[in-house]
């Protein structure tokens, strides 16, 4: 493949569990932070666990995003909004933007079991206000646990997928399923996000009173509403 | 066991789904109608998917609700509120209310793959506002498909269970778990609820656009936050 997928953003743990299953999967990645050399820190740490082989660079948030149409960010809610104004200018023209945050309480120090309101309805709506015209923002990832996408095993969970462009959909559907044991889901529009974001909290709130690392399946569709099948 | 369930406004799918399943299982059910005849009526059909030895009966809503300590609801949102003020006066005193409600936009005619928002944060927690003090509400059986639970396969699906009283979730997770398929997990506080109503409707959503009839799995909690293991 001739992409390259930027998770900027990605020094974090949900950013770093992508980078490895993706880097795993064969895909070329490259890691975004604010600091060049934190991101290439970043990208060797992964180098190490999915081998010599890994297709893997770090560099700075603008350069990765200006160097990719498939972009990811990972950032938590409270850096969000300035974080995609910062970014303006750096997108491709048709970029795809899957954006994965989840607008915790906990961002105003609160609770990580509770959601904020966010006006645009979720952070993904939020994202989509923000990011230039012709960038189409893909929310997804939300659900999966960082702990177990930072890990060795397949991760039990759906990912849920919703956006306004169906082309966006299927390539981050696609995306997922090249995660071991995970399945992308084509949840429908992005409105839907708020629903998928707020599964998080609930997630966080199981982990806490059951001591897990929680994630959801889908069941009841037919095959061809999961890929892989 | 000498308890019997009420299921109140039971003659609708929800209601019957419940029904049939826990008559089933060997619990003595009573469903509620506004009209005792329509409530036998549906009885009458329970028994006959069920067997003969079936323990179930039809009432009206207000006997049904008097002679149960345990109490679910299966009515739609929009007439959630004036049934629980109807019904105010007939509630024992320390009885547990299963509240089932899902705050659909169809409420108002809008879509069942939206949402309303409830000032109290869920339908739940209106229910629990306008309860009489002691009874202790309880939310769940938000995301198990009404179809599948009329049918006589297990249902894939885990049912989320809150509430404010550890007891009640106790009883109600129990409960769940007596129905083929349904694993069920305490899920924590009742204000919780306001995710799991929330689930519903993004499992319409995935329904209408994959044609199925979805339910949701929680992965990776430890075994004994499942009941039954």
């Amino acid at each position: 493949m001739s992409r390259r997928i930027a998770i900027l953003g990605g020094t974090g743990p949900a950013g770093m569990g992508l980078a490895l299953r993706w880097a795993r999967a064969g895909e070329a990645v490259v890691i975004g932070s604010r600091s060049a050399e934190r991101a290439q820190e970043a990208a060797a740490k992964i180098r190490e666990r999915a081998g010599a082989g890994a297709n893997i660079k770090g560099d700075t948030n603008a350069v990765a995003c200006a160097a990719s149409d498939l972009v990811v960010m990972t950032v938590p809610f409270e850096g969000q909004a300035a974080f995609l104004k910062e970014l303006k200018a750096s997108f491709q023209p048709n970029a795809i933007l899957v954006d994965a945050t989840v607008p915790l309480a906990a961002s105003v120090g609160g609770r990580a079991t509770r959601t904020l309101g966010v006006w645009q309805g979720s952070a993904a709506q939020q994202a989509a206000e923000l990011v230039p015209k012709g960038v189409r923002v893909v929310a997804a990832f939300h659900n999966a646990s960082a702990e177990l996408m930072n890990g060795d095993e397949p991760v039990e969970c759906d990912v849920l997928v919703c956006s306004d462009d169906p082309e966006a959909t299927k390539v981050v559907v696609e995306l997922a399923a090249k995660i071991p044991g995970i399945r992308g889901i084509d949840a429908g529009r992005l409105e839907n996000a708020r629903i998928i974001e707020e599964i998080t909290a609930l997630l966080i709130g199981l982990n806490i009173r059951h001591k897990g690392h929680s994630g959801i399946r889908i069941t009841g569709l037919p095959a061809n509403a999961y890929r892989p099948l």
